[in-house]
């Protein structure tokens, strides 16, 4: 299995957009957040269309649209003296980079309007206890411990990961019936795939499989 | 920050509609209610639309209509003796009010079926660790909570509130791509209004942002 | 009340699709499984849209197809020893079934995404905690405690369930206009329904209503 891992260099994990920017942008602040998110939506995008885990090593502050691309990863590790705070709001704006797509469906409607609200500073423990981290490790171990998520989907064959990835990010706002189609259709694509087929065949011969 | 603040003059938040003018009408209970859900649902689309914070101060129970309103508003303050119940499904009926549009996405799936299908009263303490109240407060206390909760908010403007609740409220039934561009969109509107400039102003000159 | 429970014989509670099964199909996997799910999934089908409680009496292992089957039950009562496993990513597959549908309403996006990555075993207790269980009980108690949630259920007319069911499945991908229309013309649907006038009687003359 193939991951990538995102984490700061030094003490934050991502302070979001240089505000600064903005200023010397020429333009309307408006016109220039336009601009600025055409880019980062992309990125955004990228992570969660990603057919690939994505883990989050969360090594200090995420804040902003660092927040935001933290939630937009599979998985989150935080180091116990992390923090998460979106930011936004207290600064005039509202939540992008996918945060109010992914924060309902992390901690749920009435949670996500709090921390939009009140944007109250988010400790490890209390990300922990909302399920907004995967799990919380000591300071300075984030990366170590992503690394050793990445070697345990070695289980998993990429193709399978990417299948359900799609399927899941898609789940909510998917009827039923055609949820249980797509499904289908991608059940017959990975059984098809070599992982699918070295799968099956290594369950009928009673060993392990082995993925490439 | 302007909000509302929705409580129940005496013992009860609210239980509901007056089942007695269901045989007053004059025509069938299902016409009836086809009328009067006309005109309820009308508030809790306020509610829910409305570009300010709506919080339930819960002094009592919340039953029927009365439980449906309470899920309504962004947030729930439930006085230590309250209690919520949908009561609908007991006496013959379906939840409306918006019930069965909050209820999963507060609670998620199986959770709002056991409800739904159990009915049985909720105690201010459940309903903390299910996620349906916000916080719990002693009795005779949750207005005066409930203005502190909203004093709280003046650190974000009106219009960054605005903008999060209708994008949290239509995330879970938006797709991924459309919610970005949404977000991208909005961010823009936020960062060209007033309150917007203030805040990126504030940013900048390392002070504290002054919102209308 | 009449409900459906759904357990299994012997020390399993079901582990899903035969995969040897696949190999004598004498087509490709894909195609064997293409096949297979349309049958499979017109019963996970039948589950859902149900207009009647179905429960998982969860008495061992429930794995892959077994998986899948027991999350889209109303309810899951779980045996202490009994075990989660959806099993279909280790062995190079999909989750289908309907769980790629369940497992985000009923655990969040997060969640969902680790058990897909990890397929680690979900014990009973871990189950309750995350929700994915409704109950857990000692072990060969499961179909008893079904037995006597249904008879508990008896509260409540049929047709309020199944308006109940059929609103909440759909919930999360409908708009909340939407689903507000929905919830009126279902009420007045159930309020018409002899049930639903049997209910407000009953409650006009504060007497227990007696649903057929």
């Amino acid at each position: 299995m193939i991951g990538i891992i995102i984490t700061g260099e030094g003490k934050a994990f991502s302070t979001g957009a240089d505000l600064k920017w903005l200023s010397d942008f020429g333009k309307s602040y408006g016109e220039a957040l336009h601009e600025l998110s055409a880019r980062y939506h992309q990125a955004i995008l990228e992570i969660r269309r990603m057919p690939k885990p994505v883990v989050a090593a969360i090594n200090g502050i995420a804040a902003g649209g660092g927040f935001s691309m933290a939630l937009a990863c599979d998985f989150r590790v935080m180091e116990a003296s992390s923090v998460l705070q979106q930011a936004y709001t207290t600064n005039g704006l509202s939540i992008d980079g996918g945060g109010t797509f992914t924060l309902p469906r992390l901690v749920g409607l009435a949670r996500a309007m709090e921390i939009a609200a009140f944007d109250r500073p988010i400790s490890s423990k209390q990300a922990l206890s909302w399920g907004l981290a995967t799990e919380v490790v000591e300071d300075g171990q984030a990366v170590k411990r992503a690394i050793e998520l990445i070697k345990e989907m070695k289980r998993i064959p990429l193709s399978s990961f990417a299948a359900c990835k799609k399927l899941i990010t898609d789940s909510f706002n998917t009827s039923f019936e055609t949820q249980l189609q797509k499904e289908r259709e991608t059940l017959s694509w990975c059984a098809d795939h070599p992982n699918g087929q070295e799968g099956i065949k290594a369950f009928l011969e009673k060993r392990k499989p082995v993925y490439t």
